[in-house]
């Protein structure tokens, strides 16, 4: 083929204006909606799909770590929710609240709130103290620990700039909390679930992170130390994956989890939390996906195959249709990753121009198409979903059921170490608040534009920096555990350093 | 063994005080416990595993029928929720309403809600409200449907007399919620599910159920028809356990979800929508336990086997230990109905016998102990849950592992053949109404006692009946799809009635 202007299925692209093409692959791959209900989502079927792939990966990996689910209250009695003093202040701005407990008619044809509460309760943004006030009761002698309890759950935080996925009113995720005997046992146990965390991000979704800790101000609140996994976006940007939260005595404390040592002596607990969310299906979206719309990595794909039948008859159908369904069969036979390869067999009377555009928009990983004289060949015409659209490849049928799995793998390789490269290129070691400064401005503020990326700096825990971030909406995104040990300066302060930080703006 | 008395595991027995019974076997069995939030429950690990088999069976067969699951918002608008007149009606007593978006102080060092909404939103109840307002935007034309979506959710009905699993204010349930093009299509889809519901309690909680219509003032509210599945427990009260409800054009009508038919004319959809919740685990218990506690049907265990080692010393306990670890592998490679042998291996230094007990009143369907005497013999000491506790009996190990598969076959299927033959003892054709208020009126009104079953007895939609009914603390269960035709009349009325119809106390 020649060179040719190619328009793209997703309009504008990533160059021309980043956050609305996110909205637009979000659209294209029927992922999810905005619901009537302000900041709040509906996860459509090919959204949710990914959300169960999740699921599956990480609820096993979390019962292989010894951790059973249980299920504990949507709402939180407002006293509960005082009794840790940072935890409060970091959530109350954003917490929807339940004040009544029926409706009836307002005189007008309508219905009020009515039945008003004594207390009111909280929609849960996060569980530490509505789980930690039953811990209290479950927690008596040392026998009883640890707790290794983990809820798959929907949470309510009231954001006033929500952005599907990214920062929703409402959404879903898991949060495990954790009760133990010893510090040591806790901070084991919070960096073992950031590791589980990693492994999902890198090896099942395919987006490289950083594992590290949170400086101060980014804590968790409440929390003695956050531990986070932090991705990194095509628009420079990251965005925190997952987070791991050493609570310390903190929260035993607040809901009076204590035990009888062994020892005999009574002690106060110490206690972890951990959680990731569908926020995670943003983070895929922004670090695979490209100007035809959403790529999946296969591990995460509802389909791994979108099978078309092309024909341009009724004799031509019925064969055609007949060839299909049997290498459905077949395929679904194959086993891939945790399962079997997925199929759909996409027999619907639409263009076939149309079709195989609705599956690149959905980032199917492979697109198969059968016409009669592919069954003459006995081969099928495979393009693949980190290629583009118009490179497809004729494999003689047997050799495709025989590798479909590796070209998978392939794929999903490809799609990790794509991602692993770009992070790479925006990483800038920089070592002046100047460079710093010039690094994350807009060369035109009029029209912003991809800019920034992953700053490494030296620096040191002072408000004065904090002010300054602030000002230049730059957050230190974690202190790596992997970055050397090099004595620096703070670019900020001038204070000495130990090791550099990841700067970004972020999601 | 001579006569001896034995002390039940549950005090009291079932005979002694049923409800109070039904709690402490949840306690026992560490299934759940009452939250700090009024009506809410906290779902322990051994509660929400049957609740997660719950969901993994019955997950696969909603896919098998061609459903996919989305998330639809918890709040809804309340002009939503007022758009179906009946529905609103039904449910507008029991809501929880959120009113503010975030708290501030209030004074007097505490904190008190403060944003309040331009509109309250409710708590969903039940989704057809939301999810039809959603639907209304995605169906067109008749390409677009049928729609066949299911959500698996937490929904919340202020209920005033809370029961664990039976009523509580939250409780977790999945909702399906479809659209199609014909009546015949939406009632086709209503009874389908009906039928997935069925199969599931029979085949896989061994719950003998009737599958029936509900009376009008039986139905869900908005619903055209209702269909049921009914179970009775031993204390003789009907438990509806799963619910299936043909919308027609009502909601259709409130949401206006409207399609262009193939001949080009403008069509208001008909829609359904099928529930099961939490409260089928209130149903397994209440069918299968005993005075010493409870009995999980082998297919919904979260454990099958509890495997206890037996030993006096240090020397004899890795001897033991090892031998069981072995076996525990062996075990865990045998296939069981959709996955595999699930094995506790419980070697917690407890006395043995305090340990048995806890897995009789946990309900795990077989223990098995293991001393050195057995490890000389190769063989193991099995006990099986639908046993009395002391019965056991010496395996050798190789048949063990052979057979222990059948085994629990022939529990499940022990299980629900003795629940069908309670049911069937508590069937009473009644022809009068003199009889029907026998058979309903406790003998002692001081000390409730178990009393009442199922009456089969003709009957005529009227109010007179429906007030007759509320006297008598008695609902119409169903009109039973299996009932033979049989023209009699109405006990209540004397109008004529084409077929006979399930009557009980109900939870």
């Amino acid at each position: 083929m020649g060179k040719q202007i190619t328009k793209n299925a997703i309009s504008p692209t990533r160059q021309e204006d980043y956050p609305e093409w996110y909205q637009q692959v979000v659209k294209a791959a029927d992922l999810a909606e905005q619901s009537p209900v302000r900041g709040c989502m509906v996860i459509k079927p090919w959204g949710y799909g990914i959300w169960e792939n999740i699921q599956r990966v990480l609820d096993r990996k979390i019962k292989e770590t010894g951790h059973v689910n249980a299920y504990f209250p949507l709402f939180i009695p407002l006293s509960f929710f005082e009794r840790e003093a940072e935890h409060v202040e970091g959530f109350a701005k954003e917490c929807a609240v339940v004040t009544h407990h029926r409706l009836e008619p307002d005189g007008k044809g309508g219905l009020k709130p009515a039945g008003p509460l004594e207390e009111p309760l909280v929609v849960r943004p996060t569980s530490e103290t509505i789980i930690g006030e039953t811990y209290a009761k479950w927690v008596q002698s040392y026998r009883d620990l640890p707790i290794l309890i983990n809820q798959w759950a929907n949470v309510v935080r009231w954001e006033m700039r929500p952005r599907v996925f990214l920062r929703t009113a409402e959404f879903l995720w898991q949060e495990g909390h954790t009760v133990h005997a010893t510090s040591e046992e806790a901070m084991e146990e919070t960096l073992r679930m950031l590791d589980v965390y990693a492994d999902l991000a890198e090896n099942v979704m395919a987006i490289p992170v950083i594992k590290g800790e949170k400086t101060p101000a980014e804590r968790f609140p409440g929390a003695v130390s956050t531990y986070c996994i932090e991705a990194v976006m095509q628009d420079r940007k990251a965005l925190q994956a997952g987070t791991s939260h050493f609570l310390g005595q903190n929260f035993a404390k607040a809901s009076n989890i204590q035990f009888l040592s062994a020892e005999g002596k009574q002690e106060l607990a110490w206690t972890t939390s951990w959680g990731v969310s569908t926020r995670l299906i943003g983070a895929l979206i922004m670090v695979h996906s490209d100007d035809d719309g959403l790529i999946v990595p296969p591990r995460m794909a509802p389909r791994h195959v979108a099978l078309m039948p092309i024909y341009r008859d009724d004799a031509e159908r019925s064969q055609v249709l007949e060839y299909c369904r049997s290498l459905a069969t077949q395929l679904r036979d194959v086993p891939y990753f945790d399962g079997k390869i997925l199929v759909d067999l996409d027999d619907r009377d639409i263009r076939g121009g149309d079709k195989a555009w609705q599956h690149i928009k959905k980032g199917v990983p492979l697109r198969v198409e059968v016409g009669p004289r592919d069954i003459q060949a006995d081969a099928v015409f495979v393009g693949r979903r980190d290629r583009g659209p118009k490179e497809k490849q004729a494999i003689p049928r047997a050799e495709f059921i025989a590798t479909v799995g590796n070209i998978l793998d392939d794929i999903q390789d490809g799609l990790f170490q794509r991602a692993k490269a770009m992070r790479e290129s925006f990483v800038q070691p920089i070592d002046s608040l100047a460079d710093f400064e010039a690094f994350f401005t807009p060369k035109n503020p009029d029209k912003p534009e991809i800019h920034g990326g992953l700053a490494l700096s030296h620096w040191a825990d002072d408000p004065t920096v904090e002010a300054k971030l602030k000002e230049l909406k730059v957050t230190a995104r974690c202190i790596p555990f992997d970055g050397p040990a090099e004595p620096g300066k703070c670019i900020f302060t001038g204070k000495p350093s130990p090791k550099r930080v990841v700067f970004a703006k972020a999601y």
